[in-house]
Order: C-alpha cells, then sequence, then structure tokens
C-alpha cells in the first residue's frame, strides 16, 4: 500500500502510483519465492534458489530471432553452504527491498537500493552489503531468477539521453509535444515502460539515433527532424536501458527504422552492436531491447577518402582499439557480413578512427544537410 | 550571413537565427581585434594581443559583491616571439572560427570548434592544434580578452541537468509547461542566454537544486515540485555552465532563492562553492553566473546524530577529501563563516562523509517527506 503522504496532489497518480500495475506481478513471484523457502526452512531443509547463469558460457547469439540470448544453465544458491549463504541472504534482502518499492508504488536507483539493503547482521559488525559492487549483481541475478526486468522491480540505473520529433508523448499523464521542446529537448527518463510513458500523434517516418549530446544538438539546431521528418535521440555514447528500450518501442510498436550515427571506432560500432543485438552482460534483456534491424548509418572507414576529409580528422587508433575491433569482427552476427567485414578490415588498415564531431571540418553543417541526407537518401548504410 | 539553405521551415528561425542579435556585438569586438592586428602587421610592427591572466595569482574574492573576480594583469602575446607566435596564430583561428559561426548563426561544441580550427599550416605537416588540450584554453582567452562568454562565441560546452516545476518557459519560440514534463523532464541546454530562453508565467517561490539525477527523481517521482510549488534543477554532480547560468537567471530575474540538496563531502561543499561564488579557473564568469545568496541546504555532518542514522550510510573520508576539505575551510568566503567552519571540522571529526541518496535507509521518501521540508520549515541552512 502507498503511504497516505504519497498521495497524488491534482488526482494524478504518481509515478509510483502508475508503476503498481507494472509491479504488481512481480510482486507476486518474490511472494512466491519467498514462501517456498518459508516452506523449505519450515521443513528444517535447505532453501536453495536456482539462479540463471549469466556469464558468457551461458549466452548465445540466436540467428533466428538475430540477437543474443540466455541459455539454461543454472547455479544453485544453498542457504546451508558456507560459500553460498551470503549470496543467498544478499538475494532474499534485495528481493525485500524491490517488494517494498514496489509495494510503496515508488522506485529507487541501484545506489538506493544497495542503501536500502545495507544494514548490521544482528549480534556482528558484518554488513549485509559492503559496498554497490555487491549488490548490483545480485539485482542482476534477481532480474534473472525472477524473468523480471529491473524496471519491473522499481529499480532504475543511471538515465541520460534526450529526444525531440515529429511525436507527441503522454509521460506520467502529461502530454508533451515532441516538436516543441526547444533547443533543450526531452530528457528520457530511466523507466520508460507503457504503463509510464505511451506514444500518441507521430508524423515521424524514422528515428535518428545519434551518439553524443553535442552531435545532437547540431541536429537539434539545424531542425534536421523537422526538414526530414524523424524522431531525433541521444544516449550519452553508450545508451542507457531507457533510452534501449524507448529505441524498441519506436521500432515495434510504431514501426519506425532506426539510424544509428555513431563514431567510426570500436566504440562506435560496439554501440551498434548492444542497439542491435543486445549485451553479453545483460543477454536476458535483449529480448525486450535489442533491435536486430537497426541500421548503421556512419560514420565508416571509407568516409576518409568518400568525403575527401583532411588529415585533420584522424585519431591513431592504439593496441586497445585493435583488439577490440578484431574482437567486434568476430561476433557471431558480423562474422558473416561482407561488408562489415570490410568496414572493420579498413579501420584497421587506416589505422585511425574518426569521430562524427570532426566533420564540422568540411562545414558547419555538412553533417546535417549533406552526410546524413545523402546515406539516407541512397539506402547506403550497414546492416 | 546565414546560408540559404538554414533558413527556418515553418517560419520560425532556429536557434541560430535567434543567437544572431547575441552574436553581433561579439562578432564586432572579433572584427575590430582582427583590423588592429592587420594595422600592425601592415605597418611592419609587430602584433600584439593582451590577454588577461587567468591564474589564481589574478583572482580576488571581491567581498562587497560576495564573488570571485579576475584581477586586471594581463600577459602580452606577440606575433613575433617565438615563444608566443604559436598561441597567437591559434588565439586568431579561434575567433575566426568563432566568427563564423556567429556569421553563420550556428553554434558549436569546444570539441567541434577544435576540429574547425585545425589544420595542417602551409608547407608544414606542424597542426594549428594537436589536441582539444590545446583549444579550450585559447576559447577560454579569448572569453577574457574579448570580454565575451563563450555563449556569446557561439561555443558550448557538454550540456547536462534537468528541470521541472512550476514555471513555464519558451525556449527558441516553443512554450514549454514545466508542470507537465512527466518522468522525464526538460533538459537543460548549454546556452541558455535571454534571447534563447524566456521566462513566462511561474508560481514558484523557490529553486531547489539537487545535485544528481537519480536524487532529482525521487524528488519529481513524489511531486515535490508540485506539493511545495517550487522548480526542481539537477547538474548531474558539477553543474555546468548552462545550469549555473539558468539558476543565476531564476534567482535574478524571478527573484527566486536557490536551496542547494548536495552530499555531505567536499565535493559537495565545492559545488555549492562554485555555485555561490564562482570558479577560481573561470572567475570572469562569476559575475553572470555566481549566485552569492544561494544556500546549503544539507547534508550536514551533524545530520548523522540529529536524523539518527545507522553507520550503514558512512562512507570513510580519504586523504585527497581531508586535504580538499581544509583547503574548502580557508576559502575566503568560507574562512570567517562560524557555521561553515564547524560543518567542515565536523565532517572531518566524523571521518566520513554521506550521500543524499543514503537517506533512503530512513525510508523512500524521508528526503521529499522529511528532511527537506523540516529544513526548509526551520529555514536551517548554511549561508
Amino acid at each position: 500500500m502507498a503511504k497516505k503522504s504519497n498521495a497524488p496532489v491534482d488526482g494524478r497518480t504518481n509515478t509510483g502510483g502508475k508503476a503498481v500495475t507494472r509491479g504488481k506481478a512481480t510482486a507476486k513471484k518474490i511472494e512466491t519465492l519467498a514462501s517456498d523457502v518459508i516452506e523449505v526452512a519450515g521443513a528444517r531443509k535447505d532453501p536453495a534458489l536456482d539462479i540463471p547463469i549469466r556469464a558468457l558460457s551461458n549466452v548465445s547469439y540466436d540467428a533466428r530471432r538475430r540477437i543474443l540470448k540466455m541459455g539454461d544453465s543454472t547455479q544453485t544458491r544453498n542457504f546451508f553452504n558456507l560459500g553460498q549463504a551470503k549470496k543467498f541472504m544478499q538475494t532474499m534482502l534485495i528481493a525485500s527491498s524491490a517488494k517494498d518499492l514496489i509495494d510503496e508504488g515508488k522506485t529507487a536507483s541501484i545506489r538506493g537500493l544497495y542503501y536500502k539493503a545495507k544494514h548490521s547482521i544482528a549480534g556482528t559488525n558484518e554488513k549485509t552489503f559492503v559496498d554497490q559492487d555487491e549488490s548490483d549483481p545480485i539485482i542482476e541475478d534477481l532480474e534473472v531468477a525472477l524473468n523480471s526486468l529491473r524496471e519491473e522491480l522499481h529499480v532504475f540505473a543511471k538515465e541520460k539521453g534526450k529526444m525531440v520529433g515529429n511525436l507527441t508523448i503522454e509521460d506520467n499523464g502529461d502530454t508533451i509535444d515532441l516538436r516543441r521542446m526547444g533547443t533543450g529537448g526531452y530528457a528520457i527518463p530511466s523507466i520508460v515502460e507503457p504503463d509510464v510513458i505511451q506514444f500518441k500523434k507521430c508524423e515521424a517516418k524514422f528515428v535518428l539515433h545519434v551518439e553524443k549530446g553535442t552531435v545532437w544538438s547540431r541536429f537539434n539546431e539545424d531542425r534536421f527532424w523537422e526538414k526530414h521528418n524523424c524522431i531525433l535521440t541521444e544516449g550519452g555514447g553508450q545508451p542507457p536501458r531507457g533510452v534501449r528500450r524507448l529505441l524498441y518501442r519506436l521500432h515495434n510498436e510504431l514501426k519506425l527504422p532506426i539510424y544509428c550515427l555513431l563514431d567510426n571506432d570500436p566504440w562506435g560500432y560496439y554501440i551498434y552492436s548492444v542497439i542491435k543485438q543486445g549485451s553479453i552482460n545483460l543477454a536476458y534483456e535483449s529480448q525486450r531491447m535489442a533491435i536486430p534491424d537497426a541500421k548503421y548509418l556512419g560514420l565508416r572507414s571509407m568516409d576518409y577518402e568518400r568525403c575527401g576529409l583532411t588529415d585533420d580528422v584522424k585519431i591513431d587508433i592504439n593496441d586497445g582499439d585493435i583488439s577490440r575491433a578484431k574482437q567486434i569482427a568476430k561476433y557471431d552476427w558480423f562474422k558473416d557480413k561482407k561488408e562489415w567485414q570490410k568496414e572493420i578490415e579498413r579501420l584497421l588498415k587506416n589505422g585511425f578512427k574518426m569521430e562524427v564531431e570532426s566533420l564540422i571540418s568540411k562545414s558547419i553543417s555538412y553533417v546535417t544537410e549533406e552526410y546524413v541526407p545523402e546515406r539516407l537518401k541512397k539506402r547506403d548504410w550497414l546492416d
């Protein structure tokens, strides 16, 4: 039950209020988990939890669905096992804290959840969690164990990213016209589930996702989204869950193609890879976040010559870049794609990487007026 | 002249269009700078620039205005001086690039400006700038030399920070109701000058500025700004120029008090210090950004006992924290303030620091329902 003091002021529910629906099924799962443990303990047996393994060994590429997915391997976490008892206890505490959040209709950051679940174990100086490095993996364990995403546990990570474009949304009951967001834009929250954010009127025909806020500002200033009838998003580098989930929803619910404008470096490739297929660490999210049809619009290794750039744009690649690029070339979803192999080989042959921002060396708005429009017109992208 | 292709689509000027007015006076200053140099060179003399010195030695605390300010010391940058010729050339290039931006009615990031001004010096392999570490200080030099802020040079830094609350703004011609921004909020842009952003209807009685996005989300979710009739901002840690300038304008134009909710650690103190008095590195900005009347609402070192917290919230302070705290205690604007001396002494005596997020250990909404309302009611803050 939400506390009385949290009652909405003007009749609208607060975020938490809306989120109660989302959390209900999850709360039920937590209750079941807890009563199973109590039952086993009552029978004087050893309570145990099965936690799906979140390691590379249990992740595979589903070639049909074209996303990363988690396998069936699990590890059992026993209470009566010296090596597992602490993690067992921690899992229970995180589950209990998430249940509190759901019951109160509120959300907390992963750091907040750490503080919430931390305390001294009665009669000892031992803490349930020493630092957040201990609680974060337990949150992920619980997500997979319950098959409930973090958002359903009412927990969020750091939010970043912005959006404008030819779309109206409703966010927690507020109608927001993304065509009239000025120079600032709408800040994309961490939890963008359908009970919080709904899509309303949309004329946009595609989404242009750019890597960084500074590039986004160039496109917004030039009103690219208006001229080209699209939605413009950015994810502050590697996009956080909220941005990925939002792109997923825009793609699947509004049927909008997603084009990614990223730097010509292994990090840009990796960002694309995560948007497209999911991340290895969090493969269990892929089915709700990965967008196998997302396109890589550039920058491309060939652009140095194709666009007639000067060596002012060159940034030397280092050993880290080289090994990262080779690793990415071997990803299941890139290894059979000739164009991607050529792209990565060319990067290595070039010996340099390039940032989207360097296109300003052609002219201030070259990227918004020539580079991107030309790629779109020629349907010239990597898949 | 703005290029034809940048003409607004729907009759509204783009950001750049609006910004032309702002930039005009600056463009004039750059022209004067350039013609002075040409004139001197034409007379076969040594062109020189006077650049105000941006070091601590030339910064002082103005006790009457209660802000940091820059002194009158300058250094001369001569063209016919082997040690100064490169910087002279770089200053001219940055000035010329800024002039281009102003003329086109566009803005660029400091990284963009680096790429724009970078090229090979004719007949050599020498670059005008090797990396951005070389161009950033030149931008600052130019700001002080011209007495034009970065925003007037059409240059922006990374933007971060969000806002919601009982205020309507106009941003580049778009009316934005900050009471209806859902869970996401309005993303604060880097350039918030009056020609871009105007304040419209405002019922808010104060601004609550919090350190981080995760804390901001707690306050927004609990609709604190609605219950307490205020504006809620966050700056992603040390607030960027856009957020500081916006707070300054909210304070000075709308006469709203600014209350800062920051972590109980030297970093929190420092953030407050910059909001209040300005930063030593960029003292020349203080007159347009510093808010000497801003209040420090908490967390306080006494809160551990006053709020009955447990040692779960303690984070050990390290040597860096200790020397930083001692340094801050000696700042001109803190050194004679008994309450601030007590605050910092207590932190050192405690031997630990505390984050706002740790208040969740009391209860999920303790910070929004008890901690902040109580401080405000009792007018209990540090000045």
